[in-house]
């Protein structure tokens, strides 16, 4: 078949693409953000990978491909690192290893790929994470294709396809912070008091799995927010049959959100906050009385509750629903 | 630091950069095709993770980077697969499943997307191993990045630096084939009587997994031949702190290289034969017993033998010696 023939893959984008693709995957490894594997021999200990690529000039900025830096080479180790780590926290699993697969242009200063390992070994270290393998070979783009390997009690694996009725949905952080990061280093002029911190979001994420251990049992449902909370919540809506309603006031009720909406107004703040993705929190999914305790805990904030509806709705102060799609989410092959 | 200051990657090639970043690495995991790590409460069982990253116009080429094509989508993905698959057999282990790390340009046509994971599915199928997750993100230039776990009971790993003075040097297989059936893709007039039986061992190289269960007891020294006859037989002398003299005339003794060495010439044949690469079998040492036994069962060829000399020489038929160097082999970066 031509190159230039048939359908493209920017015709039918990533999610279409990774449906297509499902077929070649086992059924019960596909929908979650990491991959439950039985260890033979290891009674309910469960081996869970995930890969993640990031790319120069699409999921971080170095100036290779875009004369714009919004990371250095360090800061661009850490986060492909972080992505991954996310992924593991997502399923409920503490990290063992990750391997690295690192695409570099020929004319790349050494420094440089020498300070994006720093950067993955800096975000790896407090979870004692090793580097256990990998691979360089030459490209035209930067790129950062990592595999992070975890463990987990079966017992224990967070999934998406599990909120129930009723349950409230939980935030372990807020959201909007890598958007507006980004924003800023992109030379969006926003008088924000602690520019520094906003960035900071941006290029140096931390993944969550501090949480892991203080996670209720039963576990409960959720994913990573990586690809935003409006995305999160409606995957996790998608996977388990059900609907939710949001509360505005409660996603936007924190300080440094606050000023951000006295800045830019409402509903720029809103969109940022919905779908800015890469903060790398985690939504998750439980009962009333699991998530009181659980946000006291972990300073974790509920924002809304699963309904038998079929669809997720985001309730302003006054009462007023209105429907969130994905569509506003962060589109790869747009 | 600026882009265009410094020392580059090209200066120093993959060798010198992989040795730059082992300091990332703890020390037990450097120096063999995979890295072994231990699972929590399994016994002797032990977990093998491997990643390569295999990149459109350097391993293979599908006509995007260059005009001409050596593999259909298809064959780029199964040779992805088999260079992982691979690995794990250089370890003695089984393989388990595989994560894909998929970078491709937006005009690519999805077909093609579908056909490199067919190509990598069909290459996976016959050692029962599962895809269970990945990435698929856009970039300039389509490569794959393949992560493959396996197990090994850790008594029975392959390592490169057990070499020992004395050991038999086999090869499951013959070599210079992949390279040869490149050639004939690149356009290179050689009338060989099966043309198609060359360029299908570039192609669609066998991962030598089949001859992890036939394996001696204990295991013995080696790694596979993914970059060149010559390569493993000097990584191996390196690890291991000996030297090996190999016999040209084992080497060559097969109908196929005959033929070649009639058509090309003894000393362009045994070029490809030694420093050819991508012909995925496994080159091991271990004591002369043990070896005629392995020969026996597996169809490998002793090669040569293990000294203490300290450099790997090649004798011919005359008895004459000459150095091997990694020089002649395929350097990535160069």
């Amino acid at each position: 078949m031509a190159i230039d023939s048939g359908l493209k893959l920017q015709d039918i984008g990533e999610q279409g693409l990774l449906k297509r693709l499902q077929r070649f995957c086992p059924a019960d490894v596909i929908g979650d953000d990491g991959a439950v594997l039985e260890i033979v021999g290891n009674g309910a200990g469960r081996l869970v990978v995930t890969t993640d690529v990031l790319v120069d000039g699409v999921h971080f900025s170095v100036g290779l491909e875009n004369p714009v830096v919004t990371t250095s080479p360090h800061a661009a180790g850490w986060r492909s690192a972080a992505a991954n780590l996310s992924d593991l926290a997502a399923m409920g699993a503490t990290a063992e290893s990750i391997t690295i697969g690192l695409s570099v242009p020929s004319e790349i200063p050494v420094q440089w790929i020498e300070e994006i390992y720093q950067g993955i070994a800096d975000c790896l270290n407090p979870w004692q994470v090793s580097i256990v393998g990998g691979d360089v070979v030459r490209s035209r783009q930067l790129s950062l294709a990592i595999t992070a390997i975890g463990s987990v009690n079966s017992a224990k694996v967070i999934r998406r396809n599990g909120a129930k009725l009723g349950d409230r949905i939980v935030m372990t952080g807020i959201h909007g912070r890598s958007r507006v990061g980004l924003e800023l280093l992109l030379g969006h002029d926003l008088p924000l008091s602690d520019r520094a911190a906003w960035i900071k979001a941006h290029q140096y994420p931390q993944p969550r799995l501090d949480l892991v251990s203080q996670l209720p049992n039963p576990s409960p449902a959720g994913m990573d927010s990586s690809d935003g909370l409006a995305d999160a919540v409606i995957q996790i809506c998608r996977a388990s049959g059900v609907g939710a309603v949001l509360e505005e006031s409660s996603i936007l009720n924190h300080p440094e959100i606050k000023e951000l909406i006295m800045i830019v107004g409402l509903q720029q703040a809103l969109n940022w906050v919905l779908y800015g993705g890469e903060d790398f929190e985690l939504i998750l999914c439980m009962p009333l009385d699991q998530a009181n305790e659980f946000c006291k805990i972990t300073k974790s904030i509920p924002i809304g509750t699963i309904t038998n509806t079929g669809n997720v709705l985001l309730k302003d102060d006054m009462g007023e629903m209105r429907s969130l799609s994905l569509n506003q989410g962060f589109q790869h092959f747009a």
